[in-house]
């Protein structure tokens, strides 16, 4: 199908020019014009993937969770006991969002303030996303006789709501601090958050 | 000392009035000269005790925090095992948080926005406030053997960042949801971390 092989291409190209625009300038700089021109498309053609700037915005945004949610897929369905797999998928999480934030440093911030209302509707759809991997793991873990019982999309939600003030989307990357930091409060908070699912006696 | 007693009755008022004017009309819309009226004092007088409109938000969300750190420190310091006082207290300071954001749609948002940098090293200063009294209660069940070891400053402020995405600080009030769902959601990560730190074997 090269129509359609053009037309994700179209689009990744678009999202692309965004994306280093977005690290260069900031949202509120950036315009659609600038965007087509970056992506060597012409404005209509630009339209017709993307009906605004806030759409390219969000699309930059939606394509970098799928990105980590197949990241955080592989690590799932990799080899190691649960509890080492949900450790390093928490790990991930925050550091892979926290090293695409150190790269465009007024991105995130500018978008969640220009687009707040519309974002909440993606985000709730990232959590979600993010909640039926973790959950796969979760229980895997149950079933093992590892984890305690308890429904896993519920615990993985708890699961990421509590590491999730981490993350670059509640709080601006100066105020995130250092990634070695980050690194040992995430391996904290995840080891409380494991050591609370495992069953205080085994099996 | 009457002459600091009446300072202090000033200080209060001037607070309470930017409370209200917070609540009605939000950060952008509210005036020094507003305050200064609504508290019935002079303008002069207000500049005595707070230099600008920043510093008298500011003071309003510092004497929020006081005041949460007072109810936690007197559950902290309440009778039952240091296991339940610290479920007391994650639940507690959650909904303390929520509460007050309900009573002023716009205000922490507004603020917030408004304030960032200087609001930062505030906030650093609450998150040490109310560490330092969980820290207390988690030091306690260290001595009881109930809890396992680690610094109790360290596992205090774990506690408080798995946390905090729950408080009006880091979502709006829209976004929070409604009360009954956040008390589910502070006691599922609260009962995780409390997990998360017992001793798996009693001593």
């Amino acid at each position: 199908m090269p129509a359609r092989a053009r037309h994700r291409d179209l689009r990744g190209d678009i999202l692309d020019a965004a994306d280093a625009l977005l690290a260069r300038y900031g949202y509120q700089k950036m315009t659609v014009d600038d965007v087509a021109r970056q992506a060597g498309v012409a404005k209509a053609t630009l339209y017709a993937h993307f009906p605004s700037k806030e759409a390219i915005a969000l699309g930059t945004i939606d394509r970098m969770i799928d990105l980590l949610v197949a990241e955080l897929r592989q690590i799932a369905r990799s080899r190691g006991d649960a509890t080492q797999r949900v450790e390093r998928m928490l790990v991930f999480r925050i550091l892979f969002l926290f090293d695409i934030a150190q790269k465009s440093a007024h991105t995130l911030d500018d978008i969640y303030a220009a687009l707040r209302p519309q974002y909440k509707i993606h985000r709730d759809r990232y959590m979600q996303s993010e909640a039926e991997v973790f959950s796969e793991v979760v229980a895997e873990g149950q079933r093992a006789g590892a984890f305690r019982s308890g429904d896993p999309l519920e615990v993985a939600r708890a699961f990421i709501l509590a590491t999730s003030t981490l993350t670059p989307f509640s709080l601006s990357v100066r105020e995130l601090g250092e990634r070695e930091a980050i690194k040992r409060q995430i391996r904290r908070i995840a080891s409380l958050l494991i050591y609370g699912i495992l069953r205080q006696e085994p099996p």
